[in-house]
């Protein structure tokens, strides 16, 4: 199969998590609405934003591993359907951490927390196996240039792991805010930080004639 | 028309069908948060996961299932659409498993063992509708190459469908976990076993240039 | 602007829309689950399944009329948009018929159908008004052919749109169910009875080369 | 990145947030249902009406934007996010609005109408941003043609920004129904009113021959 329907059909699953996110707010207002009831629901929005941006990050570099290869086969399409059930996934723990965090159901803000980052967790692994097995299958999955850095990939997928680990338990023992945080951190840090991208390397490369030819292949 | 218009509409209503599968986690832990409350929703994440990997293999052998032709008409687009009533419809009886198969609400996990049964036998009849009429109609659908394997995948769509009625028979007279016992070994069957890929054959061909020839074709 | 991503972006909605129909399903079992409650939800399977059809035969239709043009502009869009206001609401009057057609809440099931047809109504008129202007425009637009049949796509019309009002009327005045069978035989009707396809026509055409060449065109 | 996958993924997410504004609109008719209950709703469906509009024309304007160029790179698609989650966020004030306009819950209609009005801030600044980014690294981003009019697209961004400030200001401490027909004003505006598209100086161009070239380009 080429990888752009896989890549359609991803699009369209990032678009439709992504925008479920807003069924979070939803409920805000349902009773009397007061200034203080728009002010008091403060975790919705947080949650509301740092959830749209890590799904927004985490298309962004679904793309850019996509952009590797022109064709994907039956084992990738797998691990990127179990990346995508972690995907799909996370307006769940968003919902948990909203409303609980504060307020009248506070006491299950850690619980909450933790299973945000439960997710992020099978997320980064998902993410590490769906890498791991391109660079393997590079020559079968049409690789549009060879991954010269497997050990700065790792690096990475290790560090964002590590990371969303490190929240999880501090978010079991110590405190959910503080979990929140490091996931807040880690979202910054893929929005900067992130895979090879094919197309930069064309950019800076032998020429405008080939940055020309390589555009459209890299979209 | 063109196959590519009805494959983008498919791919979206696959790409949203499966997100909404998310609507039945949301509403946990919408009291008091605990772990025990976490924990005990064990059947609304296994009935995620199982349904998500169902709708997941469903939009691939769909896809696999496109690719043979180049072209739609009207009786296709029809038979599709039925098809994709299906498939809609699984976060329906996945909600009425997720609630009914534990907990205060567990009297009614055979009958939602059975709507789900019923609905896959929906879906597996349309299947096999769609691919009956493909197959009859090469010509007039631009087929990419000849459909040699009629006799395989009727004994194919035949085991998919019997296995389903099977299920659905103990889910409604046995016991609703040993038939979501099959639907999940159905659900593996049909993730390793699936119809000819006419792109499988492109790579095993002639040489490299008809691959890359082939390669957009089947994108 | 290309006729591209306008039907990108309506196919979008389009698959939306049907998908959100499966919202009307979710909320039967919410309580304790029998047989005798599955089987009394049949107004929602029979109102699932009438807008299922309708929401894909206007798709199809959608991409009939769209597949006449190659550029659209901004007027044609805010028609467009229009016309989709009204898919988009279809799962509105659909949940009313559900629900108010028969059980505890039946007294409203006048009103429920009233409400569908007007919906109905304010989608015809929105498809006739599309059409007229591309018919209108067919230069500027970018026309793949010249649109031959002006007086059938008028009959069409004024026939969806006197049919509609007719069941609404009945709705008002007779009878919810007699309404809800005339809106099911207008879908059936639309299913077989259509705009001209302009890829129909280069299949009889001169011969192979054209309808190889007009084939990608109205993908 | 070609700017051909961001357009189809923020296509996907306007698609999904246009769609889930008939939320608003369930649970119309819940209980008993009369005419009087229908048409005491017309908040509801002004509220669907005004948003649809809104999330459309952004949608239009969007394209348009786009299409100027050729290439994204990762700035502007982290701007491009930041759009978006505005515009996934229109639903939310949308029923805020509807529900506090009128009836039972009127008492918080100015809040609801100042969280409009600060969506739609928010919003008109991140399309301001995205256009000065835009305009300030056309080579970069493959730029179809050269912008001309900075100083034109500045005032409309600024007149709109202006427009959606005094409406939130007068929903603060005047009246609800004022600001609302504002907003609606706006929207109007916008809808005739929009950036310089790069296909329509195309079709008023050199020839015939130039406009089919730069067709599919722009589409």
């Amino acid at each position: 199969m080429g990888s752009g329907r896989a890549e359609s059909f991803s699009d369209g699953v990032f678009a439709v998590a992504i925008t479920v996110l807003v069924f979070n707010l939803l409920p805000i207002g349902a009773g009397p609405l007061t200034h203080a009831v728009l002010l008091d629901a403060w975790p919705n929005y947080l949650a509301y934003v740092v959830s749209f941006l890590t799904i927004g990050i985490m298309w962004m570099n679904h793309h850019t591993m996509l952009a590797h290869i022109s064709r994907v086969d039956r084992p990738l399409l797998v691990l990127n359907l179990f990346l995508l059930m972690g995907v799909v996934a996370i307006p769940f723990p968003t919902a948990l951490v909203a409303e609980h965090l504060t307020g009248s159901n506070a006491s299950g803000g850690q619980e909450a927390a933790v299973a945000y980052g439960l997710v992020m967790i099978a997320i980064s692994v998902g993410y590490s196996a769906m890498w791991l097995y391109l660079a393997a299958h590079q020559d079968r999955l049409g690789s549009r240039r060879r991954v010269r850095t497997p050990r700065v990939s790792t690096v990475r997928f290790t560090l964002g792991l590590s990371g969303y680990a490190a929240g999880t338990l501090i978010a079991a023992y110590v405190s959910a805010v503080a979990a929140l945080a490091i996931f807040g951190v880690l979202a910054v840090y893929y929005l900067f930080e992130h895979l090879p991208d094919p197309a930069d390397d064309n950019d800076s490369g032998t020429g405008g004639t080939a940055g020309a030819q390589d555009g459209p292949a890299a979209s």
